[in-house]
């Protein structure tokens, strides 16, 4: 199984409004809540891909049981640990005149030390099933900074590979810890290394301590740089659609090839692939499983020139 | 006791953001919950008036869940109908640069017949104890147009002095049924009658069969059309301030000093004061008790000419 963890999980409520109108009054046309955070949406692609998966993190509130409640029916187990504040909530206001979103993310609940505790009892009991592990997105208030370093080092004391994919101080911290993976973004990948250029930047994230790293560069595609290579997986063209999810969906990809023992440059591919059917997908963070297999064919990936 | 009825109750979540920017992403800085709809206002309004108040309407689902256990600590009694359908919620974002809200209102949940019938049965029960009803808000799905029309009938029929406070045909449809008194805004009354000259449009809509009509006009304080006379009273200077809840807390001082026997130009001022007490609050919908007592003495009520 692969485990996902998600420490701020949230309720993603989406408003579909006609058009969207700074300091007027909107009439809702349409409502949408499904479960939130990227750790529950990489496991959604995971389980879509066929792999038995498990999500912990945690959850708690009236939010919280409205998001447990939309987990029970997917294909996902559900190992999320209780917490007495409340599950966050974000919404996504869905401008149908122009197509374009606009997002407000609640803060998440405070995790008590308590809280903590039993997560990590959850987390490893989990990791003596799981072929991977993948951390994925913020840190509610009340946990330290060096949570998902403190992480890492247990998947990797199990043996078990694991993934980061987070930003700022935690990912500092985190891919200190040695991951096996990380996987920033663009904007991520700048903010640690403070380079824009990406091949540059990917190795300085590698050199502070990741084995791989994985940048995820929107339309460009994705830059690895590993210990058996460096390689950009590309796109057979660009697409134009919700990108919401497709880092996700990119993890997923990651992780699935991974456990299934392909090569980089099949993880990769599968990667890429995932990430542009999502943004081809009407729905944000779902994929189209037709478009994936027809793009899994027609994504290009080639090897780098070693490091300078 | 004074009786509210809202049909379409809605949990009213306020997002702050440090300021909104269209299609962008934005970390929400507060978050504050508390129950809504327009009846739901006017009970709090009349309970801090010292008043023995009951709510009626429907919950249901999660969000009916929470709206219920933000009820309970205050001193109005929850005598609201269970619904299988969710609750709406209101969000406002409230932009911290400017000042300004931006509203998204859901629809409410579909209303079945069953429901609809055992709100009825609640009503009669809660109309043989009440001194006067408030009919306030839109309708849900599913509840027929002329549903305030009923309720009307039903209150009158009781000997319950009845005011209705909605908008579109269910307050065309309501008047018809001869309310004790109808409070629409500008805008309302403008849709209801077709003129933007308060004073002729206010008595065309007592003609269509409400015994007293008061309009409510922003600024410029409340019209009244009533069989005793017509009145205008006008709060003692313009104020700046966040408007929302300010027409419910009108209907507190009609419906408070009807219930006490004091004559029009009286309910009148302190409908005027408090709704300008309300606009004067930092919190929406909330009345500075001090601001209220200090602006009764300072509102003009002046007798307007009989009609032409």
């Amino acid at each position: 199984m692969i485990l996902t963890v998600t420490l701020n999980t949230a309720l993603d409520i989406t408003h579909t409004v006609p058009a969207l109108t700074p300091h007027a009054s909107h009439r809702v046309t349409d409502v949408a809540e499904r479960p939130g955070g990227k750790g529950l949406n990489v496991a959604r692609v995971l389980a879509a891909l066929g792999h038995e998966t498990v999500v912990t993190g945690f959850a708690g509130g009236p939010t919280g049981e409205v998001l447990r409640s939309l987990l029970a029916p997917l294909p996902v187990r559900d190992a999320l640990v209780p917490t007495t504040g409340t599950t966050r909530r974000t919404l996504a206001v869905v401008d149908t005149a122009t197509g374009d979103t606009t997002q407000f993310n609640e803060p998440g609940p405070v995790v008590t030390p308590t809280e903590w505790a039993a997560l990590l009892t959850t987390y490893q009991e989990l990791l003596a099933g799981a072929r991977a592990v993948a951390l994925c997105g913020s840190l509610p208030p009340g946990i330290h900074v060096g949570a998902y370093a403190d992480l890492v080092r247990r998947a990797r004391a199990a043996g078990v590979p694991v993934l980061l994919d987070t930003s700022g101080e935690p990912l500092r911290r985190g891919i200190a810890a040695r991951p096996d993976v990380v996987k920033p973004n663009a904007d991520e990948l700048a903010a640690l290394t403070g380079s824009r250029e990406p091949l540059r930047a990917t190795r300085d994230a590698r050199r502070r301590g990741a084995h791989a790293v994985v940048a995820s560069l929107g339309p460009d595609g994705l830059l690895a740089v590993t210990p058996d290579g460096s390689w950009r997986a590309v796109p057979p063209a660009r697409v134009k659609g919700n990108p919401t999810g497709a880092g996700d969906s990119a993890v997923a990809g990651l992780l699935s090839a991974l456990v299934e023992g392909a090569p980089w440059p099949e993880r990769l591919g599968r990667a890429a692939a995932l990430a542009t059917a999502t943004v081809l997908a009407p729905a944000a963070g779902e994929f189209d499983p037709e478009r994936y297999g027809e793009l899994l064919e027609r994504v290009t990936v080639t090897e780098q020139a070693a490091a300078a």
